[in-house]
C-alpha cells in the first residue's frame, strides 16, 4: 500500500478539497464555487461529490462556507427579477409535514390581502407529499410554467404555485438527486443551503419558514429544528431576504385529509371559511407572519371568511390552466382502520399515516414516478376526539386495492385510544417563533 | 424539501447501508458481502460506495465488520494454493517508505535461507515508490506473470516479486482506485483490509508487516502505527495467517538511493555484502523475523556475505525475463542541493526527498502513468554525517531537466545542518515488535 499522502506535480484538486473537509478544515469560497460548478459541468464526478457530501454531513460547514456554498448554487442558474411587481413579495417554505396543504390556502389568502406570493416548489419525495402533486389533481392544472407565465400569473393573480424551473439553482437540483441515493440528505447545512438557494434565486424579498418538529417531520426534536431555522435565517440575511421562522408541531396529520385530491377538497373547505380548526389556526398564524414580513397591516381572517381568498384561489387555478369548477376526483374506499374499543383518540401518528398514503400511491419512491390523484387517507377521528368500538378512525381511499396491505402494514400501531379525554384543550400548532 | 425519511415500498438497499454506517451502526456480514459484490458487478454505483467509504473513514469498523469486509474481498477473486511447495511460505509487506528497497534484498535472502517468498505487490502510487517499478528498471524484467509462472518461479527460485494479478481480490482493486480519488485512503480498517485481503488471497502461510512510522510514512505517529499493526495481526489470525509486525522509523530515506534504477544499484551493493549500514541492519532484522515465522533457525547474515542471496536474486531476475548482467540504467546529474555551511547533517526529511524523486518522474501521480527508470535522488550525506559548506548533500538524477524546478521546490527545507554531531549513535530503525 502506498498512500498518496502529498500531491504530486498535477494535484487532483477535488480530492484535496475532500481531504481537507474530511480532516475538519474549512473550504475557501473559491474552492466551493469551483467544486459545485465542476459537479454541474460533470468535470467533478458524482463519486467525488458523494464523498465530499458525506464529509460535510460529518464535519458540518462554518457560516462562511455555508454562505459560499449557497451563493454558488444561486449563481449556477438564473435569478428571477420580481422588482416589476407593484406589490411586496413574500413566500413561505415548509420543511414537509403530513397532510400539509397549508400552501394551497395560504398563497391565495396572502395574495388576497395585498402581497405577491411567488411559490416556486420542488416535487415531493418521501412520505410528506408535495404541493404540486396536490394541485395537479385539479383537471388541467399545470405546475410547469415558463418564466413569462410565472410573472404573468403573479402579476394578474397575486400568487403562483408552480415548479421551480431547471434554470433556478441547477447545481442544487443535481446535488439533491445525488444526496437522495447516497444517504447525505440529513445535514442541516446541506438542507438549509438547498432550501435557501432556491428561494434566493426565486427573487422573493421576504420568506416565512415553517419548520416542522416531531415524529412526522424530518426534524424530530425542537433543538435541531431551531438550529435549522437559525441557519436558514442567517442565510436569508446574508442574501438580503427578510426571513422569519415558525417551529410548528408535526405529531399528527394536519387537518383530516392526507393525499392529493383529498387535500384539495379540504383546502376548499378552508377557503370557504370552514375546515378543521387546527389547520385554520395554522394558516392564519402563517398568513399573519407573512403579512408582517410584507409590511401589510391586515387581519387575514376576514379574507378567508368573506370569500376573497377562495376567489383568488379559483383565479390562480384558472390562470394555470385548471378548471376550478371541475369536480375533484374521488377514490374508492379501499379499507378502514376501526377503533378497537371505546375511548378517546390519544395519539394518531403522522409518520405512519404519511407512509400509508405514500404506499397507497399518493407519493413517489423515486423522482419522476407518477402519483395517484385519488390515493390518500381520511382521518375520521383525531387526537382528543371520542370514538366507539368499531367506528372508523382512518379511511384508506384510492383506486389500487393491491396497495392496501402495505399501507395497512404501516398503520399497525398508528392509532392509540385512551380511556379518558386529553387533559387539556389542544394547544396551538405554533411552538415557537424564531427571528433574525 | 422533502426528506425521504423512511423507505417506501421499494427500499434502495445501498442507501440504507450508507445511512446505517453514517449513524454509527454496525453492518451485518451479509450486507457487507452484498455491497462489495454489487460494487464489483457495478450494480452499486461508485457514488454510493464513495459515500459508504467516507462514512467508514468517519465511524470506523468493528472487528466483526472488518473481518467480513476482508473476507468479502478475498472471496471476490481467486486464492492461490501454495501447498504444493516443498518449503514453508512467508511474505513481507511494507506500508511504504522512502528509499525502501528492502524487498529487493529480503526476498532472495530469505529464499536463500530455505523459505519460499511469494511477494505479490501492488503498483506504487504517491511519494513512496513501488518495488515493481524498481525491478522493472532491469532490462527485460517482467512483473506481470500469470499464475503458472508465479508458481514455477517460486518453485525453482524460492522467491518471486511480481504484480498481484487481476484475479486476486478484484473488489479491493476496484475499491482502491475509488478511494484514491475520493479522499478515503486514510482509514485504518480500510488500509488493513486492503493489505490483508491480498495477502490472504496470495496464499502465504506467514507474513511480516513492516509498518513505517514518521514524517516520511503514512503513519506519522507510533500509536497509530501500533493500532494499524494490531488490526492487521488480528485479521491475519482470523484468516489463519501467522503475522508479526515491526514498527520501523521513516524519518529519513533508507540508505542513500531514492528512485528506481538507483535503488537497484544500492540493492546490489547490499547483496554483495556491502551497502549502507542502516539498510543492512533493517534487512537482517526483517529476515530474522521472517525466518522465525517460517520456523527456520538460520542466521541470515551469512547468506548476505557469502553471495547466496545475490545468486538467488540473479536467478529470480532471470526467471522473470530479466538480464542480471545488463548494466543498470544511469540518469544524468540534473541538479544538486549543497550544504549551506559547515556542520553535521541534523535532519534529512524523508517525505521531501520522496516527493522530489516522485516529481523527477520516479513515481506516478495517477494509476497507469509510466515512470522513469533513471529518475531519483542520491543522498550523498545523511543524518549524523559531517559536511563542509558547498559539498553536495542531495544529487538529483534523471533524464528530464524540465522536472527539476518542481523537485527542488519540494526540497527547500529538506536539509537541516547542525553545528555539532548527533548526541548519540544512530539507533536501530526497528522501534518495536508487535505480535499476535
Amino acid at each position: 500500500m502506498s498512500a498518496a499522502g502529498d500531491s504530486g506535480a498535477a494535484p487532483p484538486a477535488a480530492v484535496e478539497l475532500i481531504r481537507s473537509k474530511r480532516d475538519g478544515g474549512e473550504l475557501a469560497p473559491d474552492a466551493i464555487g469551483w467544486v459545485l460548478a465542476g459537479h454541474l459541468a460533470r468535470t467533478v464526478g458524482d463519486e467525488q461529490m458523494a464523498a465530499l457530501l458525506m464529509a460535510i454531513v460529518w464535519r458540518g460547514m462554518s457560516p462562511g462556507e455555508l454562505a459560499a456554498w449557497t451563493g454558488a448554487m444561486v449563481r449556477s442558474g438564473d435569478r428571477l427579477d420580481l422588482s416589476g411587481l407593484d406589490r411586496p413579495t413574500v413566500d413561505k417554505h415548509s420543511t414537509g409535514g403530513v397532510g400539509d396543504k397549508v400552501s394551497l390556502v395560504l398563497a391565495p389568502l396572502v395574495a388576497a390581502c395585498g402581497a405577491a406570493v411567488p411559490q416556486l416548489s420542488g416535487r415531493g419525495l418521501g412520505h410528506t407529499g408535495g404541493t404540486l402533486d396536490k394541485l395537479e389533481s385539479i383537471a388541467g392544472f399545470r405546475a410547469d410554467l415558463d418564466r413569462t407565465e410565472v410573472l404573468r400569473v403573479l402579476d394578474e393573480v397575486g400568487c403562483v404555485i408552480c415548479a421551480a424551473g431547471p434554470d433556478l439553482a441547477p447545481a442544487d437540483r443535481r446535488l439533491y438527486a445525488l444526496r437522495d441515493i447516497t444517504g447525505t440528505v440529513e445535514s442541516i447545512p446541506l438542507i438549509a443551503s438547498s432550501i435557501m438557494s432556491k428561494k434566493v434565486a426565486e427573487g422573493t424579498a421576504a420568506l416565512l419558514l415553517d419548520v416542522k418538529v416531531g415524529r412526522g417531520a424530518f426534524m424530530a426534536d425542537r433543538d435541531g429544528a431551531r438550529v435549522l431555522a437559525r441557519t436558514m435565517i442567517g442565510l436569508g440575511r446574508a442574501y438580503g431576504l427578510r426571513t422569519t421562522a415558525l417551529l410548528t408541531a408535526m405529531e399528527t396529520p394536519l387537518g383530516r385529509a392526507v393525499g392529493n385530491a383529498v387535500e384539495v377538497e379540504e383546502s376548499l373547505e378552508l377557503l370557504g371559511g370552514g375546515g378543521p380548526l387546527d389547520l385554520r389556526g395554522l394558516v392564519l398564524a402563517e398568513a399573519t407572519a407573512m403579512l408582517e414580513l410584507a409590511g401589510i397591516a391586515v387581519d387575514p381572517a376576514a379574507a378567508l371568511d368573506d370569500g376573497r381568498a377562495l376567489a383568488t384561489f379559483r383565479q390562480m387555478v384558472r390562470a394555470q390552466g385548471g378548471d376550478p369548477d371541475a369536480p375533484v376526483p374521488v377514490g374508492k374506499t379501499l379499507a378502514r382502520v376501526d377503533a378497537v374499543r371505546d375511548g378517546w383518540i390519544e395519539r394518531l401518528d403522522a409518520r405512519a399515516v404519511g407512509i400509508a398514503a405514500w404506499r397507497l400511491g399518493a407519493g413517489r419512491a423515486r423522482a419522476g414516478d407518477p402519483v395517484s390523484p385519488t390515493a390518500g387517507v381520511w382521518c375520521r377521528a383525531k387526537p382528543g376526539e371520542p370514538v366507539r368500538r368499531g367506528e372508523t378512525v382512518l379511511e384508506l381511499v384510492g383506486d389500487d386495492p393491491a396497495r392496501v396491505p402495505a399501507a395497512l402494514d404501516a398503520l399497525q400501531s398508528a392509532v392509540v385510544i385512551g380511556t379518558r379525554p386529553l387533559p387539556e384543550p389542544a394547544p396551538s400548532l405554533v411552538l415557537e417563533r424564531v427571528e433574525a
